[in-house]
């Protein structure tokens, strides 16, 4: 599935709720989510890590939706095939 | 893109630093780029705000490459046209 084409699924399942919580609790949202994400790797926990990623790119399509960002189009105007700072693939930025 | 081609073309740019650094240190990668997130929808500065998403998205899935995780299979398992908690589309969860 294409990255927007998921942003635009998030936007039929959760648009209303998400533009009704508003850009800072959607924000706080994902940064729990990022919370959980680690808790489930640190604990090597392999079925509760896909989940966790599942709810960090669902909770950021959410927030790109109400932000009005289409999410594929911001990653690959910055990542397109070579690194933004080296302009390389494979990266060989030295820093 | 698909999520999975964004997260294979991340696999071809980074792997190599990705896996040097190490899951700990790519996943505070991604909570710094979090907050700058943060810090752009803030200020209300549009071109910043989809530089700062492409790079959640980016180091989403870097973090999802050196953990083994495909990134499009976990999102589409959890969300496939219905809310994964009521089942509904759109999602009519109560809380």
């Amino acid at each position: 599935m294409h990255i927007h084409e998921f942003q635009e699924m998030m936007r039929r399942l959760y648009f209303h709720r998400d533009s009704e919580r508003g850009v800072k609790g959607t924000y706080e949202w994902l940064v729990d989510e990022v919370k959980e994400l680690w808790e489930a790797l640190e604990e090597g926990d392999k079925e509760a890590s896909e989940k966790e990623f599942a709810d960090v790119i669902a909770w950021l399509a959410s927030l790109a939706n109400i932000t009005g960002i289409d999410l594929e189009k911001a990653a690959l105007e910055k990542y397109n095939n070579q690194c933004p700072k080296c302009q390389h693939s494979p990266c060989q930025c030295t820093a």
